[in-house]
């Protein structure tokens, strides 16, 4: 088995290195940069047609999208509780994933772009407050989610789903995340676990 | 069994209702509009918190996010070809429907926000030429993946990952479709499959 996972920890990246983390597996890491030229070469628009990082290959099999990467790892390297084996669980896994890459991450990325990724000039303050706003709603469907006291978006088990949801909402203390404690509680819980600790620490790695 | 969906066709409902369709359920239909304030009631809340449609219900298990109800229909009623047998495949399938959420989707309705759904007033002309031009660089990467004269996004069957692109694309003839030929033809051979038929058919049923 060579798994290789292409992209810095700084960039969506995080993600499959965090579940290869979590699933305790052996990886190459290839660190390239969003933006380097190569991502735009035919040797990586093979692994990845949009150009873009992250990539995973393994044993032949090539994806890309951050949070298929995520899903994947999990569905396939066991034995683990990322990915539950109850059906219904397994559902609510993609529901949540499908809710962080269309609801959470969106005004998540325009607010990160517009107060920090863009050059100074480009940014426009009118669509970082815009996309606070959005996220705001969202943060509070998730608070009263937790309302409940569970420790995990499904119940009691740490999952896929948490780690694609924490990770997209990675920056949540400057998001608005201290309204909204139950949340906040989630959001650190995940982040403390070890493997979490680990692919963050990839980051000053370099 | 009473399998559940709830929003007009003519909202993202058209995503699980052509599933349904392809998979022959018998389901209910319920008729929400997506701007109905029964959405924003407890009862609806519980089972879409978001406060927006479709939601599903299936003998007590509840899901919000409409590409994630397609998968849940796909992997759970068969036999077909929707969800696919292949553990590869599997993983492609969710790769192409997280692409389809994250990069097809916001340009899409970025467009249609601009062009059509807002209010005359409220629609910025700049926005909508900016989303069609991110958008052009998807339907590039589509047109070269369907370069090799395969029919579908997988190769020959059709698959829950073509539902849901082909559904998160439905405008693809406004959207510069027309300059992307193997993307255009994929287009059409989705939307005319007698379950797509029946679907969108129900946008005129009211």
């Amino acid at each position: 088995m060579t798994l290789t996972i292409y992209g810095i920890a700084a960039s969506r990246a995080i993600r499959p290195l965090w579940a290869a983390e979590e699933l305790d597996l052996t990886y190459r890491h290839i660190k390239l940069h969003h933006a380097a030229p190569e991502t735009k070469a035919p040797d990586y628009l093979r692994l990845n047609p949009n150009g873009t990082v992250p990539a995973l290959e393994d044993d032949g099999l090539v994806l890309f999208e951050s949070l298929a990467i995520t899903l994947y790892l999990a569905r396939t390297y066991g034995p683990s509780r990322l990915w539950p084996d109850d059906a219904a669980d397994q559902a609510r896994v993609l529901q949540w994933t499908l809710w962080a890459a269309t609801e959470a991450e969106p005004p998540a990325r325009q607010w990160f772009h517009h107060t920090a990724f863009l050059p100074p000039a480009e940014r426009q303050p009118a669509l970082a407050a815009a996309a606070l706003q959005a996220l705001g709603r969202r943060l509070a469907v998730l608070e009263r989610h937790f309302a409940d006291g569970r420790p995990h978006l499904l119940g009691d088990d740490f999952t896929v789903a948490d780690l694609n949801l924490a990770a997209v909402l990675q920056r949540l203390k400057d998001l608005g995340g201290g309204d909204h404690p139950r949340l906040s509680a989630w959001h650190a819980r995940c982040l403390a676990r070890p493997a979490a600790q680990r692919a963050f620490a990839l980051r000053q790695a370099g």
